[in-house]
Formats: structure tokens, sequence, C-alpha cells
């Protein structure tokens, strides 16, 4: 039998029971103690140590309740067979520190990434996770592969009651953000495809195309949007373009131009428009427009759409709704991939949307961006020489000021310590409007406005 | 002034100032009531309607806390200037039902893929959950992009401490499962580099490389794991194993094979081993054998895992630590992306990592599937003719009955409505033993287990 060689100490300030404990974690992290070896009976153990039967119990309980030991019934306690390797590391891991802390946020915000997440509904939120954790062991296993049936099903009952959408749930599609959901898009399109990137347009999808080594053509934005006489002469068979509110333009395209363009992709093979529904969530004045992708009867449009904006930067839910012919394909290439998104939080996203928490969420979260966009606007235009424009909807506009060049715009800005981006920094080929600047809001805490654009009326003087 | 036309019920289900408060709704949704537009005084409501105070106070609330109407200090309530498209949709949404409804699952269970979830600690992770959504508002910004410091902290210290890894948390990078993250580390590789899988090997692995347009070059199994020589003759300069418990042979690369392996990698420029460190959780009998990324004195071993099988699939966390050449080509072609899972989860399982819950789940499900493996080795074995091998580690083995041809041996099965897989089903140009098939146990019930060996007895008489 095992040879206990141990001492207690009764005024040790751990208890004695985990001094037991520790001891026999010990001696099999170590080896003394071999899998399947019996450990000595409790009444031995009491003897032996001359402590108490509810000392040995908890300590006994407590390595079986961690895995070290096995309870047979009429037999005793045996070291388990499963084995998990410790070792100490050759080097201790010297921590890492997050971004957040290492780069400090700017005084003033105006990047367009920014994202007011004050009036999270936290509590609901957090209320919905503890139902689905509990109540739904089967969300442990494997999900479906577009997203589950019941975030699907959701989705589909809110873009077409708010956005116009006309789908099935079979044809959604959801992943893990916006890039890795246009690089599975990207996998799904003809071959040949050749991309029409709006110009000035998103840095990302030039990268994501770029990167998947596809063909792309920098195309024009007029104002109502991407044009389409330069789409047709540019040869592309694709075109991706941000109809709501144009980035960074801030154009809204009007209901003509969205027939000009389906009009476009229906009269070629393999032609598709991309809907990036970006911003739709937010509009000021006037009503929103309805997705293009309810006006398509070609099937020639793949709407996408994402939470990052709308909820929270860090909720890594897009979604796409794919025409047939691309659902098929999907089907027949994708076979071995499983969906991105860990399914609680498909979970308490399809019920954040079926119980209207979403819906509310933006009314609220839209009040709040329309009153910040509205103070922000009155204070910049009283600046001399200032106006804005695309300031319709979403979270940014544009801001200019015929008094100095883009650049010195910018060089006296930060003169005051305020990070603001040219809008030429967004052209490919394009000649940016001069003395133009994108201003985002979003970042912008309410008080900080009017002390902004005072600081912004110096700069300028 | 606005014009009011309603009248209250007061014998209805629904109380007083819900009336008012959906009449409200309903008219600024119809654009009778436009946005900017002054409500009448809670006043002249009072009067107009002969209800009182409460009821009009409890309606003018609920709009506000709604988004719909904006109150302003000493003026009034006015319809907020944020609107959302509200339309019904074409056509109902009909919903899909999961495919979990749609598939009965088989009776016994013998796939490869399934894990037992029935030990997963729902209220340590959901109490983390509530307090890491509580605490931490900051999480609902942007992350960084290889994954959030705590979480890659908590890695660096477990993959040390149990697997013998030497990295730092910078080396880490964290995405949405392991085939999302094969899709970036192929990015990240030499253009020219040839890819040598193990044959037998996982399906998806071949899949990802032939879908990402790289060559490929199956390379035979020994009884050691990946063949060295036939690596060398094979001309691939990137090797991905699964050293742990080769899938589906069941090996463990011993120490000699390793070392041959990184002296390959080490004698030649551009070669690197990924190391799938799958199934390195659960080994029965013998110490787990450490990592081979901590001897790679060389930086040419590149180590992948994930929680999909430890925890659950449905988590979509894997990780990979790439070697400083790698790194750097990481930084330099990705400066677009975001980190693919939510920050929210990431910061559970930092903490399920740190605080311990992981280790004592991992012992926990361990003990679990040794007794099984056990139970289930026993019970197969005393069938006529069957043994079993690579049953050293993770959830499944390899069982050989010579006494059938594999094809007959899966027939018979079969008719006994017990779904199993050939080993031959996985091998590209190998030629597989004869008479084997591959048995995972992770879904497989303990009360199933002797039944479902009765049940191969019978058939294989």
């Amino acid at each position: 039998m095992y040879n206990i060689t141990l001492l207690l100490d009764p005024r040790a300030k751990t208890p004695m029971y985990e001094q037991l404990y520790r001891y026999f974690v010990e001696e099999i992290r170590s080896g003394h103690l071999r899998q399947g070896e019996k450990l000595p009976s409790k009444r031995a153990m009491c003897a032996h140590l001359g402590v108490s039967r509810s000392t040995v119990e908890t300590a006994y309980a407590l390595l079986c309740s961690e895995g070290y030991v096995n309870a047979r019934a009429k037999s005793g306690f045996y070291v388990s067979g499963f084995v998990m390797l410790e070792t100490m590391p050759a080097l201790p891991c010297r921590p890492i520190m997050t971004e957040i802390q290492r780069t400090e946020r700017p005084e003033f915000d105006f990047s367009t990434a920014s994202v007011d997440t004050g009036g999270f509904p936290y509590s609901s939120w957090s209320k919905l996770n503890k139902e689905v954790v509990y109540s739904s062991p089967e969300l442990l296993q494997i999900g479906e592969r577009q997203g589950d049936a019941a975030l699907r099903n959701a989705l589909c009952e809110f873009l077409g009651e708010y956005r116009g959408v006309k789908c099935a749930p079979g044809q959604i599609v959801v992943g893990a953000g916006m890039e890795y959901l246009s690089m599975l898009l990207l996998s799904l399109l003809p071959e040949n495809a050749v991309f029409a990137l709006e110009d000035p347009g998103y840095a990302s999808i030039y990268h994501t195309v770029r990167h998947a080594g596809r063909p792309l053509r920098p195309v024009p934005i007029d104002a109502h949007g991407m044009s389409v006489s330069e789409l047709e002469s540019s040869g592309a068979t694709v075109a991706y373009t941000t109809p709501s509110h144009q980035f960074p333009m801030g154009v809204t395209m009007p209901a003509g131009r969205r027939s000009e363009l389906l009009r476009w992709a229906a009269g070629g093979d393999g032609r598709y428009i991309i809907e990036d529904d970006y911003d739709s969530e937010f509009r000021y004045g006037l009503r929103p427009v309805p997705a293009m992708q309810g006006m398509d009867a070609a099937g020639r449009v793949i709407y996408v759409g994402t939470f990052s904006r709308s909820v929270a930067p860090s909720i890594r839910i897009a979604y796409m709704v794919l025409p047939e012919a691309l659902l098929e394909r999907y089907r027949s290439i994708n076979g071995f991939s499983r969906s991105t998104v860990s399914r609680y939080e498909q979970a308490v996203m399809a019920r954040f949307l079926s119980e209207g928490f979403y819906a509310r969420y933006l009314r609220r979260v839209g009040n709040l961006y329309s009153r910040r966009r509205e103070a922000l606007i009155a204070a910049l235009e009283s600046i001399d020489g200032v106006r804005v424009s695309g300031s319709g909807g979403g979270i940014h506009f544009l801001l200019t000021n015929p008094r100095f060049s883009e650049h010195e715009l910018l060089r006296r800005a930060a003169g005051q310590g305020i990070a603001l981006r040219g809008l030429s920094s967004f052209c490919r080929e394009c000649v940016a409007e001069p003395s133009t600047l994108v201003v985002g809001y979003g970042g912008l805490d309410d008080k900080k406005i009017s002390q902004a654009a005072e600081m912004l009326r110096l700069a300028w003087k």
C-alpha cells in the first residue's frame, strides 16, 4: 500500500482538510501517486493522521470533484486514469497590457469608427444571456453552418419589417464580422469577377479584395452615389456600394439611381451588387429608403449588414442575404465549414431582436445621435466659412472650410490637439473636394461638442 | 397645433396609458405626427381626454424611454428627429427549424466529432458572463486584433504550464474557430509553400488548403506519426501534423520523431511545422508529451489549438502561437482586420482559464472519458476477433476485426442501426489497414456502451 508521510499543522492558516488535499494533489502531479493507485481508506487516514473524519472526507470529496481521484462503490478511492501534463513554464509569461491602456484616447474623438455604447442595455443583455446559458444545453453542441435558425428567423423578420428586405431565413448567412463575411462572399462570386469599389470609399473593402487577389476598379461617387456610367465603362461585374449613407461622402442614393444600378446588374451574366446597408439604422429628418435588395427581381443583390455599429463594435455578428444562385454555390463549396459565431451570442442576439430590445435600443441611440448631430452642426456652422454636408444619416458628415487647404485645416486642428481626417485620405483615383474633412460624432461626448467646436473656431481663425 | 382625435376606452383590457401610448406610436409611424412636432402639453391632454395626470405621464414617459419622443426642459415633448423605417414585409418570413430538429441523432453515436458536454459548468460560466457584462463597459468597444490581452495572457500561462509551450502573449492570435484561423495562417505562409498533410488525416484541412488554391502533398503516417523520409521526398515545405493523438490513427508521436521533424524544418528556408495540438487535453495511462513548439529553437513551429473539443463545439475560440517571422508578416498585412471573437466571450474564457475552471473541467471530463474508454474497450475486445489501437489519448480509437472486410463490418453494423466510419474513408493516397474502423466515444452515453457493444457482437457473428 501507498506510504504516506505527512504531518498536518492544526495551527496553520490553511484548514487541515486543505492541507491534506494539497498534499495529495502534489503527490499525484509529481507522479509519486500513480494512476489507478488506491488511496488509504478514510478510516486508515483518520487513524494515521489523528484527525477527524470530516477533515478526511472533505479532502477526499475535493479530490473527487476536481477530478484527481475516482470513488469506486464499496472499494475506495483511486487516482484517476486521466492525466494532465503540468510543468512549470521555462519562462514565466510576461503579461501584456491592453492597447486601451497603452494608447490614450484623444480628448476630442472625431473618428468615424467610434460608436456610442453608453445606452447599451446591460441588464437586458445580461438577463437574456443568463437565460440562454441555463436553459439551452444543446447550444454547446455544433450549430448550423449558416447560423442558428432562431437568429436567422429573427433577422428575416427584422430586415423585412425595418429595411424592406425580401428573403427567407434560409438565404441568410451569419458570420464573425464583416471582414470574415466579405472573404467568404468573395469566394462565392464568379472567378472572373471584377470588383467596382466606391471611390472615395472604405479602406477595408479595398484591402479584402486586394488580399484575395481579385481585380478591382475604383468607381467615382457623384451627388447620387456610385456613378452607373462610370461603372459601365469600368468593365467591372460586381459593384460594392453603401447606398443608405455612402462612406465617406454621406450621400443617400435616391430611388432613380438604385433602379439604374439594378438594371445594370440584370443586364449582364455574372453581375452582382453588394449592398452594404451601412448606417441605415440612423436617419434624420427624412424617411429612410428601403433596401435595394427588396427591389431586385433578378436575384443580383447581396445584402450585407452588421451589428458592430448599431449595437457595439465588439459584437462580432454580421449577416448577408444571398440570392438563390450564390446560395447554391455556398452550399456546394462550404461542406466543411462551421459557423464562426458563438451559439450563445447568436441565441442572445436572436432574442434581443425578436423581443423588441434591438428596435428600442436603436430608437434610443438614434435619438442621442440626432440631438448630438444637431448641436454639433449648429456649433460648427457658426464658425466662419464652415459648411456641413452628407449629414442625413449615420454618425458622420463632411465639413468644408474653403478658407484653408485640407492640409492646413488638419495641421491647425492638430495644433489644438484635435485629430481629424481629410477626405483625400479616402480617395484612390478620385480628386477629393478641396478643404473637406470627415467628421465622426459617435465617440464625441455631448458635453464636449461646444468645447470641440470652440477649439476649432480658434484653430481656423 | 397638432389636432388630436382619440377616445380612450376605460373598460378595455388595455390600460388607458397604453392606449394613449399606442395611439402616438401609430401617429408617428404613419407620419401624421412629424419629426420635431410638439405633442400637446400634459395639462392639455388631461383636459382634452378627461383622464388623470398619471395616465398621460405614464404614456409620455413610455414614449420617451422608447425613443419616439424627446423631452425638452421647460418646453415640452417633441417627436424625435430620428426615424426608423417600418414597413410590413411583402411576404411574412417562414421560420425554419433547426437542423437538430430536422435530423434525428443516431441512437448509438460513434462519431469522432461528438463531444460530451454533460459536465459543462453552467453556473460558473453564467456567473463569469454576468460579471463580465456588468463590470466591463469598455468591452463594447473595438478590441485588439490578435485577441484581447486578458485572454492571451491566460492562454500563455495555461499553454506554458500544461503543454510546455514557450511563448509571449504577443505571439498569440485568437480567432473564430480552427477553419478561420487556418485560412488566416495560410495567408501568412510563404507564397511558394507546398503543404504536407497527414494521410490518413483530417478532411477539413485538405479542404482549406485546396480552397486557398495552395499545392498539397499527402504524406503517409507510420507507427510514429508523419514519416519524415516521405516528407523529405514529397518536396513539401510546410508540414501539418497532429502529434498528440494523430487523427485518425491515434498515434502519439514519440520524442525521437519530433526531433527529426524539427531538424527537417530547421534544415531549409521557409520550412514550417503546423502543430495542431488536437486531443492533447486527454491522455490515459501515460504522461502527456509536451508540445513540439517548446522544443523548437529555430522559430519554425506554429502551434494551434481550440476549445471546441475541450470545452464545447459551439464555443468558437481557436488560437495560434506564431514564431517571430510570421508574427511580423501578420502585423504587416492585417492592418484592417479586427478580432473575429466576441470580446465578452474572450473575457469569460480568460477568467475561465486563469481562475482554474478550465483545468478543473478538463480533469472532470477527462475522467469521464477515461472510464468510458475503459468500459468500451473491454466490451469491444470481448467480441471475437476485435482489437483496439490508438487509444492512448483523445476521444477516439481504431477498431480492427480481421474476420470481415471494412465494407462488410460497416454493412453489418448498419444493419443493427449503428453508424460507424471505415478508416479508408480518411485516406487520400494511402492504403488503409484492412478491416479497420474509427470509433469516437465522445457522444456515447455511459449507459449505452454495453448495449452498443452487444449489438456489434451480434452484427459481427
